[in-house]
């Protein structure tokens, strides 16, 4: 059990609670509007039980992000590496422009950098999809689709790190061509490495 | 002359002396220790006066940024579209990690969401800098080393992107062989590319 379960494991009902009032603060008011007071009486919990399981505002959301399933992804599989590059990028472009979730991440990110306990959450989300993304690249590998010598986190920083850079930097809006002429970039671009 | 400009025309010198503060303010402090109090101590300015210029630390912030020549930058003409990308990439990267920009750029980016004024700033410096970046992409085209049709702006996004994000998201480090190997893959991608 993680130390957030634990210390919620008095009380899950109101665990829920803290954390669905967290991230609707959070979307609603920004990083700035969220705050124990806050939190409490949104959620109706009191704010000495809040304290008594998290010491600050960053540590709830942390936990709030991590039990929440707003940044659950399926990983595809396509039967091709580009089918399933595809269905990736179009999931990044998802995660930074739907309703519910484009504010909680742009806010978490924006957060961060001085903020330990979001760093953190930030890094294990991004380090997990990593891992979970290897069996993608391990299929391409055997179908003979991708090197073995590729760095898949090249990959998959090239293609996010665009997206990202669009969408959040340049605030352009995203095209399905925009994604497809980036993967076959990409994969031109790694067929042709060696 | 700008707006910036001409509202700090009553006081060149002490327009100076406003911008210093903030950008030192933010760089100790970050975004939330901002605020027109700390800028006029700091600064030694009157908050009447600051207030008369800019309504908001966002606006003085903003201003701020635009005269500064921290976020300047030098277009490379190394003789090769290689070169160059090496040259823009380390820039990048020195941006994202330098001891006084860091800060800057990362809480800069971290408001902008919520905070109009940042964000202008933020999207006028990046479709400055793709315009800065034409005459380098025009020269490879002249020269045989790019197809007329690949967008510039797609490989400014792939690489810059890759490098904010692997440093800004997943807190890895950044190497010389990982630039230029970004660069290749990018290169080659756009070569292969009709």
């Amino acid at each position: 059990m993680s130390e957030q379960g634990a210390r919620a494991s008095g009380g899950p009902r109101q665990a829920s609670a803290i954390f669905a009032a967290t991230l609707d603060l959070l979307a609603e008011q920004g990083y700035e509007g969220l705050g124990i007071e806050s939190i409490a009486s949104r959620s109706g919990v009191n704010k000495t039980t809040i304290y008594r399981w998290w010491p600050s505002k960053d540590a709830v959301l942390a936990a709030a992000l991590v039990h929440s399933d707003l940044l659950a992804f399926a990983m595809p599989d396509t039967g091709s590496l580009r089918g399933d590059l595809l269905a990736l990028t179009r999931e990044i472009t998802q995660l930074l422009t739907g309703e519910q979730t484009a504010p909680i991440v742009a806010t978490v990110l924006a957060a961060a950098p001085r903020r330990p306990e979001l760093a953190a959450v930030a890094h294990t989300f991004f380090a997990e999809r990593l891992t979970r993304e290897q069996p993608m690249f391990q299929r391409a590998i055997e179908r003979g689709e991708l090197q073995p010598s590729v760095d898949p986190a090249m990959i998959m920083d090239l293609l996010a790190g665009a997206i990202w850079f669009r969408i959040l930097l340049r605030d352009q809006p995203m095209t399905p061509e925009y994604l497809s002429s980036a993967v076959d970039l990409v994969l031109q671009g790694t067929a042709a490495t060696r």
